[in-house]
């Protein structure tokens, strides 16, 4: 295997040649064309995007050079895909299957069996829990459960149990406390009938300063309103040589491991707890089924039958290539109202890198800056710019066919559903096309604005999990495209050793001393 | 009045000559001396950004050649301050109070007066709501205030209403419905108990698809449930010439006109009803007081006593001198945890333009993308890549010295808020300074990543009016710096025109048609 930096392959500089294609030049049979299949019903469509077939097989060149299948082969066989801090990559394994036929071996353990074994664990306690075999220490059957945890803790799962929030199945309440900001824990605390609620304290390293405060808040608050035996209505997910794992009479304990990173954490137990209780392990079963599926698709070397490598390699020619440095994630799905925000961590904790995996400072950019929200909101807030400004914002569009829900009706000639499709479909090819206005340059749209769309019959837990998976493996792919390790986040250190120096007093730093001040300390 | 290009200003070529500051090199001297004093406790410190004094001159130069204040006290007084729909741009006057001393009459009535008629209507319809006197249809009292909305009249009331979510004050239960995806309106009306809901339903024109959509689902899923006068649970805000303001049996119906632009609503009917609702008029009236108080301190001409000209100033040196194409908003508040999209859309759409107020195309850069999430939750997330990414993103952070809610212990020797402002003044100080390692890149943090900081006592409502008017007024300033028209919205219609070409079966056009069928149409 040969880790070379993006500026020293053959097929970068070749790709520089190559102008982009004009994407107010697509037509329908481009649109047709352009198009892979993923995994379950989930279509990768890229006809609005700058490339030909050209450049797509300079693209194809420059993933075969920089052998990203070989790479994630590498990585799924247990290679360390993280070596700044000398560890393996082992999320795929999470999904609760083998990918690639290689059982991967470390710390004396089969890490598949690892992990399977805490999947079934899941499926026990949340089973127990929905039945009522397991109840609140004052003999309650849990009806709320609340995620305590923060970064990779919080968004992914959070973005995940919002998306399937419409499914009809029997539901737990599922809540979030995540800031170390108390108004936090305040605002969900208020409403809660703690007799009935179980926590989910979740932090692999079992130290992080926000989860251990609040879980201290939570404490205090049961205790204050009269629950003697709070331990009871905690479970904890964290690694098994963390101190959590030791804390005596909780309701239960979930393994991980030092080889998921946090925000890739979301099909372990760190997202599998809070799923399966509050949809059912089945739900949370098929999720991991999807994303397997996609782990699957992603193994082929063949850009044009691989949507994710292609989503991924696309992504680099726009960045390193056109120079953009953002993309908009724009689902049209309000149950995916907080996926951006996980795309968001994905993404920018991954690849915002400035040294290659070799610790060499680069000399190109890597990781963009992800930003998004759901249409059609976004229609009536910052499309604005996207249409209208002085800049390009290359766009990321997610839609389905059908509802998640079970509420529509037929309203002035046609279904809520139909309104939402024909305003994404209106927005792709309006961003694509334009519309020339010279009489009102004000009205005038130029047009020539790059989108891709993901789409698929409907947000079901595995369409879902491929989905996750798609972004997963994308930022995966493109990682190794720019020769960073996208698995660790040394960014996160300094912040708070600062931090740790403002409470002793700023230790002699004047400027701590000096913005504390402003801030009350 | 002379509206220039900023390229066609002198000052703007001189300030092109001058070095950036190294913020590397901050003291304690220079954090006590850039800061600035807004309404109320409210503090604009721009010690972290790239300015020096010399800087500041120019910029006070360019401010004072660009007329801001004299265009900030002619759009006050009534000018034509949207030319491309011909309309004055009144949104100050909501506040409830004449600023600068000027009445403005326009079609026949002195609009002040209309906006504080509106404001003593909400009073007394919210008081009567909150104490009983109006009931449902069934007789029972209100408990739940459901917005129908969106874009300016959601994204707003939605960040003031989730702001003040931990006051302690008496509360009816707030929550909103924007997407014309049905689900987000399933999801809302699942938990509610409809019988004691009042929805309001705003949309300035009386057209906006997605929310006359969502009221017919409303009505549809009202009536299902047996409220046979489910009118009688709606209030209604609109213009006085709106098809909505006709409909018989409302509960209420209350105005604005075409000079409020929605994204710049949130203190006019459009946030006054839900804000008086859910927390009491006197919550609201406090909110206004701030804002209007931001927007006296906005008139004065001098930069260094101006926060907010000081911040858009420093905003366009960033934008049009550095490059930079977007901004970081980071308020380290989980009340605050949607401000930042509603500031995505003011900006954004305001902003976000390529034509001149007079319809010329321009050859500099405009508004830029604006994204964020509260903290400390970012700082596990997309902070990575703003400390050691291979671009520099410009941040605008916001603390408070204070909490919201009544919730907090000491654990660990510190308090909550202590250690959520410990993070804060660590982060501004780590993305100044950095912190140099040679052996390790990979831990090595360049610094020289710029930052401001507004801060106050605590969030209470008059602070929160006080943030909004900055934002809105900075927003105002930058417009006219870069002599666009930050009051109108072409950037939407296209979408909308092809949406509904979607809808009649594409209309011919074989792109809309290609799409559509991918989306199940």
């Amino acid at each position: 295997m040969e880790y070379k930096d993006l500026d020293k392959t053959k097929s970068f500089r070749f790709l520089k040649a190559l102008a982009p294609f004009d994407v107010r030049k697509i037509d329908s049979k481009r649109i047709g064309k352009y198009m892979t299949a993923e995994a379950g019903t989930l279509k990768f469509n890229y006809a609005a995007l700058p490339v030909d077939d050209m450049i797509i097989d300079q693209l194809q060149e420059l993933a075969d050079e920089q052998q990203l299948i070989e790479k994630y082969k590498a990585l799924l066989g247990g290679a360390v895909a993280n070596p700044g801090e000398n560890r393996l990559v082992l999320h795929h394994l999470t999904r609760g299957r083998v990918l690639n036929g290689v059982p991967v071996n470390a710390d004396g353990v089969e890490k598949g069996a690892f992990y399977a074994d805490e999947l079934e664990k899941i499926r026990i306690f949340s089973e127990k829990v929905r039945n009522g075999e397991v109840l609140s220490s004052t003999g309650k059957r849990f009806e709320h459960v609340v995620q305590i945890g923060i970064g990779g803790s919080d968004l992914g799962p959070r973005a995940l149990c919002y998306a399937l929030s419409q499914l009809d199945v029997k539901k737990l309440d599922a809540r979030f406390i995540s800031n170390v900001d108390p108004d936090d824990a305040c605002g969900v605390l208020a409403g809660l009938d703690l007799e009935k609620t179980l926590f989910i304290l979740v932090s692999k390293s079992g130290t992080t300063q926000e989860t251990l405060t609040n879980r201290d808040l939570v404490f205090k608050v049961m205790k204050d309103r009269g629950i003697v035996k709070p331990e009871m209505h905690m479970a904890a997910v964290t690694s098994n040589t963390s101190p959590l794992a030791k804390t005596p009479g909780l309701a239960a304990v979930f393994f991980m491991d030092d080889y998921i990173g946090g925000r890739y954490s979301s099909t372990s137990a760190v997202g599998g707890v809070i799923l399966s209780l509050t949809y059912g392990f089945e739900v949370f079963k098929a999720l991991l089924d999807g994303a397997h599926a996609e782990d699957v698709k992603a193994l082929e070397p063949d850009l044009r039958k691989n949507g994710v490598l292609m989503d991924a390699m696309i992504g680099v020619y726009l960045r390193n290539i056109l120079g953009f440095p953002y993309t908009a994630v724009l689902p049209y799905s309000q149950s995916l109202n907080r996926f951006p925000a996980h795309l968001q961590q994905l993404d920018m904790e991954s690849n915002g890198k400035h040294v290659n995996r070799d610790g060499k400072k680069l000399e190109y950019r890597t990781g963009p800056v992800v930003f998004g929200e759901p249409g059609t909101n976004g229609q009536h807030s910052f499309y604005q710019l996207l249409h209208q400004g002085t800049d390009i914002v290359p766009m990321q569009f997610i839609g389905f066919k059908k509802n998640q829900g079970s509420l529509d009706a037929v309203t002035d000639g046609s279904t809520s559903r139909q309104k939402l499709n024909a305003n994404l479909t209106a927005q792709i090819v309006a961003f694509a096309q334009g519309k020339k206005n010279e009489q009102n340059p004000n009205k005038d749209f130029e047009g020539g604005r790059y989108s891709s769309l993901l789409v698929a019959d409907e947000l079901d837990p595995f369409t879902l999990g491929a989905l996750l998976a798609h972004f997963e493996n994308k930022v995966m792919f493109q990682g190794f495209v720019w020769n960073i390790n996208s698995f660790d986040q040394e960014g996160v250190q300094l912040g708070k050793i600062l931090a740790k120096q403002v409470l002793n007093g700023g230790e002699g730093n004047e400027n701590l001393i000096a913005y504390a001040s402003l801030l009350g300390l």
